[in-house]
């Protein structure tokens, strides 16, 4: 379970108070704030502030004085302008702050986008809740054959069932001895009055990378739209990706239209090379162009190729 | 006069709507919000969205599933404890985002504090307007003698007409020759139908950095107070501090907690150095200590003895 | 004239200095150390100094303990890819760092790109010289029609030069009254005695954006390439898209796999649009599809048929 | 063993290399060069590059066109007053890169400090290496009890026995079943035929935090004494400390005078907060002033008397 019932009673406190504002307000959003977004076995991701709207990008980007916005369809207009030529900085206009739970090994990818603010649970300073991710059957993935850095088939049978019995029993085993070097009851007492307890900031290290940890995690929409564009792409690993789809959710709700124009621009849009390009233009002229005589290797030829919808 | 008729509308438009939220909400900042705070003689900083309160920083702290606050004492001695220990991350779960009118020679200053978010008025795209930054008689300051960096006596007599009048002449013939070389009346058409007008990226760049720019400034709470320490000190350029100054005061209201922490371990404090230390250390001890026997140079030794509230 | 003759000696005198060093060094680059590369009528861009070359992006890639090169070939199958794939680390491990004297104009444009560290002469503290921008006669660009940011054709006639007429004056002026504000003589003494002179700070506001400022900017070769794709791009002002393509030639010189990758990948590829690549499809299924048809605007359409080398 | 023969072997091919170079140069940090330095049981840090010297913090401070630097009592003095007055940006100048072994959790902690460009060893590409942290007997500090954030005694006896026991048991036992889960071995091929072998993006979660990982680590000069005031305090936990410690080292050979400047007025130094100077002044002004009486907290109190160098 992602949150416990006491924890759901505070977000449903926090849920329930309302004050006026004069700022930019989302009711879309708003109609989700605080709520967990369940995500893996034991995560969420939920958002817990924000600041700005798709008319504060507008804003920004015509520096006014009122609301800045006009009519829909300019607006949509400008933001897919800004979108298409990479004018980036009225997209930082916009705020998000997330609360998010996740495996170490997951936060460990996550961390390496820098423009970011972050708080995370202190292991040195806390103790860390007996939960860790077991990955659902269905994504005990095998190793990629063709690509170093991914997974194939699922795997199946004895050795699933193998995989799965040494992941669990070593993660209840690793929590077990972190309690017992700990020494401390729920409290913070000595549960064994005869052992002071290892050092919280050592205990800690006996944990493995699929123990959850949490954090407050705030950037702004273009850095966030970066991230997104990384993260739920298809060669990211699964188990940050579900994180990613939970909040390219959020960012409908949020800014629509930006993203739209991100859908149009980014996500959905491909990126083609010098040669790339010189190929398309023969294609296009009637010209067969096969890969031994396209000057590109066989991985870049298949990736214009599917760009391109055809038949590598 | 900083806005115009026509700006304090669309203003007092924006001022006029509300909404609920379900955000933090900050009831002695909403009350400013939007209000243009006079700056010099044509410039302005307002406040015109913001992110968390003093809240959000306890609640960053303790990673926390509800608003995260327990007694405002205890509130205050942890913001008082992050502050003091210079954990900066809680501090960067606040963002705020002004709307600042301001000359270009202190944008140039301003700018240099790179972790902020910056929407500019385009001058390449746009046409500036007829406001320029003659200082304040009793700012009108000679060159500092001890400081190269600095100013002293105010400028009095003939010498202080001729400055205005040059400042004040020059500004007025730039603008009337970019305004002629633009060659554009109010609504875009030629003024003088035989000439094509000189191109906007171009024709900007004959105006002085006196004349006043406009930007949309965000950053998080941590970087404020990275500025103002460094913007309000009585070292800075008397033209930026009192933008700083203005801001201060937005920072009061926002998150009077944190300001009181700033205010007490930032702003009022000293930092000592090892030597520094070493001889208050003497001085408590009942020694007398000289600059000439202390090892600092004059300079120091003047700096330590302030911080000491001794006469040096 | 970029830089005075005794600036040239001490260039020169750095120059012929050498030291053995252990570090990757690349001679090609070496060659020009130091020397000013000149830019516009007074500018210029120098390399001062450097760390790393292609073989530190591949070997922060392998994350190896030698110089983690291997065939030259392999390098650059490794660079190509880590461009193609957005793996922007290891660019992030070359450092550049460039001495620059520009306009400030265009340096109002440049500080934009935050991710760089930047010392620039300071006119509170030093007084600047009389040096300004006067674009040459073929770029002397009338506003644009179509485009609200950029330039049409070149003035000629009177028009051109009323305008050169003004440009220059006012420089002169200005820097003629700058120089009597301050009242110092070359070696700081004043020039009349009965007056103080107006601090440096004050009086630097009344330089217009075409005077010569200078910096040293330093930054790692991932966000080089951020800037350079976008000011050596055809929409950048041409006033710093000279900068840019001088240091597009340095940039060739240092890494030189990693040009041909970005070359390939940035500069010469394009970014097409998920509806854009939906066309792409159609057109190569034998489709004929019109703008009218295609649900792009003019603009975009007109844009992607200049990607695909076809008449709009 | 912090490196293998192979390794030390590249590292030496590495050293015997030299090549002449026009760049600032540093004797003393080329010594040491890619040199590992052994930290804790397993790590290191190493050298791997570097841009600047302390005359290319002159010389950004002075944007000169040659060396920039004068008499080294000078340049001592200038480096003293930027340090005092908070000017960072000629620190930023200077770059340096360190290829660092590390084990996880501290990884966990050193990566929080984001202005650096970082390339980590992929467990999702790669196999780690059977190498996990043990503390020595005399770092296996107990909890403390009046810092949540801390350590203690020393543990000893029976209760040491048994953590060391759990630690290197479970680690021995984690790697175990990592291989097993991996199913290949040292040439990739499978162990077992029979089994597909789980992804290794997968199979790595199954390890704990004090496994080692490295990687390369490129930081400026004003960000690494950001860096190194935090984990080479006091209150660091001992295991990033170690690592701070030989850095300190390595910038000492590398930037003595700056060195120099960070020891008396960082390191060495000590920041009052505005009741602790007024406390200060009483002191000095012959009065007896008690915690009581002080209006500080216990804990303000005893580190402001351990700055003062008084009893409690």
């Amino acid at each position: 379970m992602a949150v416990t019932p006491d924890q759901q009673r505070e977000i449903e406190a926090l849920r329930a108070e309302s004050q006026p504002t004069r700022r930019a307000t989302v009711p879309a959003l708003e109609e989700i704030l605080y709520q967990p977004l369940a995500v893996l076995d034991h995560g969420f991701v939920r958002v817990v502030d924000y600041m700005g709207d798709d008319g504060a990008v507008v804003q920004a980007a015509r520096v006014s004085y009122g609301r800045g916005t006009k009519r829909v369809s300019e607006d949509q207009g400008l933001i897919n302008y800004l979108m298409r030529h990479r004018h980036t900085t009225p997209f930082e206009m916009c705020e998000i702050k997330y609360h998010v739970k996740l495996p170490i090994f997951v936060a460990r990818q996550w961390i390496r986008h820098r423009t970011a603010n972050v708080n995370e649970y202190s292991a040195r300073y806390s103790i860390l809740d007996n939960e860790f991710y077991i990955p659902a059957p269905e994504h005990l993935g095998a190793q990629a054959r063709g690509n170093r850095q991914g997974r194939g088939e699922v795997l199946a049978g004895a050795e699933a069932k193998r995989v799965f019995e040494l992941l669990k029993n070593d993660s209840e085993q690793l929590y077990a001895h972190y309690s017992e070097m700990l020494n401390e009851d729920e409290r913070g007492a000595a549960r064994d009055p005869a052992r002071q307890g290892l050092a919280r900031e050592l205990a800690r290290m006996n944990l493995s990378l699929n123990f959850y940890t949490q954090w407050y995690w705030k950037t702004d929409l273009h850095n966030l739209l970066g991230f997104l564009s990384l993260r739920a792409d298809p060669h990211a690993q699964y188990e940050i990706r579900v994180y990613a789809e939970a909040m390219l959710d959020t960012v409908r709700r949020w800014v629509p239209m930006t993203f739209a124009a991100f859908a149009e621009y980014r996500l959905g849009g491909a990126h083609i090379s010098a040669r790339g390009l010189a190929i398309v233009k023969r294609l296009l002229g009637g010209e067969t162009v096969t890969q031994e005589a396209s000057g590109l290797s066989k991985r870049e030829w298949r990736e214009l190729m599917e760009s391109l919808g055809r038949e590598g």
